[in-house]
């Protein structure tokens, strides 16, 4: 009945008819009800001829095949509570619960939670961080292999890439090496929905050859925020437990909203996608001839010499890391000049740089605001007399290494709890999690026993005034109770 | 910087500004984002002053403190995920893995879920059936208290109130019963976000008593769907906890447009409120005078009678349930002529009745309809000749009792699977949910034992040409290995 307009269409139409609801949602779409009124046009349940999202046989069906042709997936299944609920479903379903993961350590908080909720052994891959940019680097093939030569218990192993700052991994290497060994390999790509999307973008983890890709939607392409796709490939997973984990980690009451702004997205990258992404090309070249002749603010990108001495595959270009490393500025004073003086809000600002999201929906206006506030500011800044004590710093807190794991993320998290503090943690077993934010990777897991090294590193940081989550105000950490 | 407008507000307030997107989501506001633009107008993510949901300390604490007030509790979360992640949360947060809980076997899917998740010992107390209507009682105090002497190992129970139908339960007299014993109680009132907003509507389970409350704000409010609000009262509960899953089971990207109605909903119950529940009262008076004279169908609604035979304490009149029980038409039929002759869609149509959904948004153009339609109908219908087999055989499906359990559902979901046809299951453990759609509630649950009673009226339901979730086309059903 509705085939081929597409969800946002047939809704539309629906909503035009004279059809009259006596059913959810309780608005009824009815103009009188609220600021929000005009939202609710196409906000409907799962009335007739408009499919079940936990069973889909028709237009969702057909929605989720679209999205699945575009991105060349064995399955892709639409999701509405983001890429976190996805990352959930991604675990749960590849390892039972009580198995062992092997987890990046710069991977997103939801992956932790899977561990949480699944009860899981976790090991960890401490990726490098390339100190040029205070980023983490890709994560590496060779490394991922001994790891699992050395935990073989391990069943599955998720690395996030791109990652925040848009470093992107080499996912065939890494997928051989988990594969040959018998293991998944499951790809937070949740800032990579773009990815393989025009030939001068990089290469997605599908093609890569990982079994479980996780895209958030609204990220890097034109949908609704909490929109994402989880995509299978291969004959590792079994989807009758993707599909069991996806309907209980769902609302049962999906919104229409949101799938129709999902498949609205995926008509937009078939009828515009290329152009679009020429033209975000375009800009960004123009954009790095601007930047080029700066004179302290460097913008992060590809290169020979960082290939040479890192895992990074490729960098994803829609991610602008502006650094302002060895300057007199730090990246939270750049990111709070860009705001109140130019209007423009970044991503996200960190200590040496602030990072800047740029998309196939920037116009050249955007991009020419950008660089030229850039280059104003370029030539107010001034070399730096810092002797980047704080940089250092902050690298020594995710370089430090393993720390000792005494019991798995989930028993920390059932255990009854206690607040010390920071000087009498030596030795406790961390209950939740401590982290810089951003970029918000956790420093200290559920479960790891906090060490002395790592304690005064954590004081040195505070003392220099980072903001470090899981440390009240007052210097105390949560712990496992004796 | 925002306080006090409304989130809607500030919103709209900062899209209209000058200010420009570095940063998610990818469609940057930007109109030329396809056929969709325009709903992302308000969509974006956690920028400078508008607070974090899952550290909420700004403008969605204030928002979520506003929802607080209307309804009461100690303390209300705003949810994302719907409904169902709020059953999740507040399952998990209230026991621990492996603990025992007492589950009303009327209860939405996400109940059972939870205990997968958890891997819960489950017990289940099963309400009544009222043959007037073909439809669910509400929930005894005073079986729940015996339940609870049966089982003392339970740590909380979870009931539906008001069900699907609109029956709510003795909340305060179960609160007792499960409280005295030292449980909690958790109460499924997503039906019933309005309970308790105007004194013609019936009492809410958070004035009635219970631990946890969860509220579906799209079922009966002018919000959007899957939003949904979760209440703790009392100290019973760890509102760590509930923070902590909560944090786990809802997107790390949840959506202003979302949370953006919800407080927009807020706001028009505030305003509007009072005046529209009224005046829904009166739509719904003219309705039960004009529907009076019916011949054959029955509206549904409190009496005496019912009130002496049964447990019901109330029965909310936005859920108006249509009967065609004892006539020639079924509730499937009544169903399709309402949406092919009157353009009437209904929420639900079962065996015996339709079940429409009227909520203060409906107009009295919108009752009168329904009326009118209605009583043409009814002028058309002949008593039946139908001996009625077909209800009696569902009412036994559902009357049968409970099935022995073999395993906890978990370990059911957990298990290796094969497929039986039915007339082999005798004896075998059910892998997944057997129902009948609507109402969706299980007739058999994963982990118990199929026995040679259960397996018949199966087939004879299937005969009947009822719709079995969980039985194949050709007979088959899903069991744990051998």
């Amino acid at each position: 009945m509705t085939a081929g307009k597409g969800l946002y269409q047939a809704l539309s139409d629906y909503a035009a008819s004279d059809f009259y609801p006596c059913h959810m949602p309780g608005h009824k779409r009815n103009p009188a009800g609220g600021e929000m009124a005009d939202y609710y046009r196409i906000d409907i349940t799962e009335i007739d001829g408009f499919d079940n999202l936990h069973q889909a046989e028709g237009i969702l069906k057909e929605a989720q095949l679209r999205a699945n042709r575009l991105y060349g997936a064995d399955e892709t299944f639409y999701m509405v509570n983001g890429s976190s609920g996805g990352v959930l479903a991604a675990i749960m379903a590849a390892v039972e619960p009580f198995d062992e993961i092997l987890i990046a350590r710069n991977c997103h908080k939801s992956v932790y939670h899977a561990a949480i909720l699944h009860g899981l052994i976790v090991r960890y891959y401490y990726p490098k961080i390339m100190t040029e940019y205070d980023i983490f680097d890709g994560a590496s093939a060779a490394e991922i292999g001994s790891l699992l030569d050395t935990y073989p218990e391990v069943k599955a192993v998720v690395i996030t890439s791109p990652t925040y700052e848009g470093v992107v991994s080499d996912i065939p290497g890494i997928a051989a090496a988990v594969h040959e060994r018998g293991k998944i390999l499951i790809v937070d790509e949740a800032h990579g929905a773009h990815l393989g999307l025009a030939p001068h973008l990089p290469q997605g983890a599908i093609e890569g050859g990982a079994d479980l890709v996780i895209h958030s939607l609204h990220k890097t392409l034109p949908s609704m925020t909490q929109t994402a796709l989880l995509h299978v490939k291969g004959s590792r997973i079994d989807r009758e437990k993707v599909r069991g984990y996806l309907s209980m980690l769902q609302s049962s009451s999906p919104s229409y909203v949101l799938m129709a702004s999902m498949d609205a997205c995926m008509g937009f990258l078939e009828e515009r996608g290329q152009e679009r992404f020429d033209a975000m090309r375009k800009h960004y070249d123009i954009f790095c001839e601007k930047t080029a002749s700066f004179k302290h603010i460097r913008i992060g990108k590809m290169s020979k010499e960082l290939r040479e001495r890192y895992e990074l595959r490729d960098w994803d270009f829609g991610k602008i890391v502006i650094s302002v490393k060895g300057t007199s500025m730090t990246g939270k004073e750049l990111g709070d000049i860009l705001r109140k003086t130019y209007h423009l809000e970044m991503e996200m600002a960190a200590e040496s740089y602030v990072l800047a999201i740029m998309t196939l929906m920037d116009e050249g206006a955007g991009w020419q605001r950008l660089a030229d506030a850039l280059g104003e500011i370029d030539g107010r800044i001034e070399e730096s007399a810092d002797d980047g004590s704080l940089e250092a710093g902050k690298r020594a807190l995710y370089s430090s290494g393993p720390l000792k794991g005494r019991m798995t993320p989930a028993r920390a998290f059932h255990s009854e709890r206690e607040t010390v503090p920071m000087q009498k943690a030596v030795g406790r077993t961390a209950s939740g999690f401590i982290n810089l934010y951003p970029p918000g990777s956790p420093i200290v897991a559920p479960g790891e026993v906090l060490n002395e090294a790592m304690v005064e590193r954590i004081e040195e940081c505070r003392r220099m005034g980072l903001h470090m989550q899981g440390v009240s105000e007052k210097g105390e950490i949560v712990v496992v109770a004796l």
